[in-house]
């Protein structure tokens, strides 16, 4: 089995996720994690192992088309907005523009339709507003 | 209202919308409005002008990107294959490699769970045994 | 409580079940049934008693109303395209022209994606090249 | 290709858009496009051109048939109760009962399950609490 | 047609609908009935009739097993959050504890996505909150 | 952090994921691994480490509880037909009986609508009539 995207280091994968989350979704991160202490810790450690730990750090594709997959996805589901809002942030946060995202948002209308895509604007609008421009 | 995204130009919507098609979707994209044809002539029209002639015609974001987030939003939301394998081959078409849209594809079993990334990633099986390397 | 819409005769729910999916879906529907006859032959019953029995049996909406939603639902969740098919014919049964079914699906491209109305006027094209015109 | 559905006037398809959705969605409408303005402009004008303009103003469906087609796919699909408000809103604008409404809804938990059904309920709920009777 | 599941005793389906209610959900299901009454009183009929006088009231699996099952498709489907609220307090009251809750939420993440599993832990944490221990 | 469910060993995740695809899914989810080796092996060793070595190898709930939830959750979504065969089938390899796997699917009704539930108990029939009773 060829092993070429996924990143070797000496870190652990959860080391690599805490580093990652920061990286990505910074303060949103550190809130989902503080938020599942009380209910689910060892489902803070999955998420930092798996999504960021591993999936997020593999080379074959950078951040900002990993965060552009990420807001097309939450957006075109529907159900995830909490979700939405926070990797909107992370888009920003590793170099996406407000347009790109606002295309990225606009575009889902074509696959998920238009109310997908409304309140995948609405959410941007919330996220920019708290955000300095 | 500013207009700064539309690609405003004298061709018609609807010329732009082939020319767009034919360019990202190939012969796939021919095969879905020739379908068309005898029930729903109207809807192929339409399928040219707004998405095509419209959104990816919008200058603010790159057809890699584009790609990028239609396949994410096509694997995740799960029960549009034939459409998700249509821009799987749009994607080879735009310059994505294997690779990148592999690691989209696996994204998704973060946002959408593992069977939606399985079945994407055995639709890009099938496309990428019937395309040249 | 007000019980305004319910059919209220001497039919059981099962016999007015059945009576309805006859009316409605015609053989598509016997087929269903007959298919749950190995594997859960009470869930026959709960499909005509519930969805037939009750919902198709009350007064306040007509049956051309009734199929439209059907096919918009069922087009627009897009996971469920048997069962689509099936409503199809219902729905020219009941007396929709298939320009009219021809409509509801190009308008579920506003409301769930292109590809969702896609998938749909497939189904359609299916079921009309069956049908006599 | 026919264009037997399409209504071609010399109004542009942006005014005929911003006509219907006045007609249609009333005030809420309204209150959508505004809440783009500062977000995604264009995007208001696309909501106006092809859902409003090109598809709402096709002949071969009545505004009632489509308010029920809407009304049934955006309570199934579940993930847009504010789209779905303004729609029940809509289908009043347009001619359709509570009863009609609810029955539409109340349908909707054979195809999509009783919560989808319920949460619509309760959205129609709370826009006939603001409408006059 | 066997009808081996099925509970059949003298009690009408609304009455067995009624007592199951009461004994799965308590006083949230008493408050979902009490929410319909003015809007679609008949559908609180077909809810306690079909889901509990029906579905529920079959012997051939425990409360406790249904509950994770209900639990379980309301959290993938991700967009019934009050529903899945009133289904967490139902597990409660028929016996599962809040560990065996949480493990049928974390593995949701695997089917459904990290944004589903962390939506039915945080509405988990609120019911968890408000129940005593 | 407490870690009370994960299962401690020797054992790399990877191994442990092999034991259980192993005991859960059996020939099926060879099948799966096989499938990837040559478009994301990767993928693979992912989908042995998270849910098979990490979440099914948790204490705190059985596996014909787990199974339960994942038939559950998959037949609701209703987007992954494959998936739901390779869990019914893995329902038998861990215990559950055919008709507590019945009354599983028959319940999704209830919650995703009789479509979801009809295309789980046919997915049912096709696995029942390939195994041995």
């Amino acid at each position: 089995m060829t092993w070429k995207g996924r990143n070797m280091t000496n870190e652990t994968r959860l080391q690599r996720g805490h580093r990652q989350l920061d990286r990505i979704d910074g303060a949103g991160g550190q809130a989902v994690i503080a938020a599942l202490a009380d209910i689910a810790p060892d489902f803070a450690t999955y998420l930092l192992e798996f999504p960021f730990g591993d999936i997020y750090s593999r080379d074959g594709l950078g951040l900002r088309e990993r965060e552009i997959a990420t807001i097309a996805a939450l957006a075109a589901m529907g159900h995830a907005q909490p979700q939405l809002k926070v990797h909107i942030r992370a888009g920003l946060n590793v170099g996406l523009t407000r347009d790109e995202i606002v295309e990225v948002l606009m575009q889902m209308a074509v696959y998920a339709g238009f109310p997908a895509a409304l309140n995948g604007l609405f959410a941007a609008r919330e996220v920019f507003a708290e955000a300095p421009a």
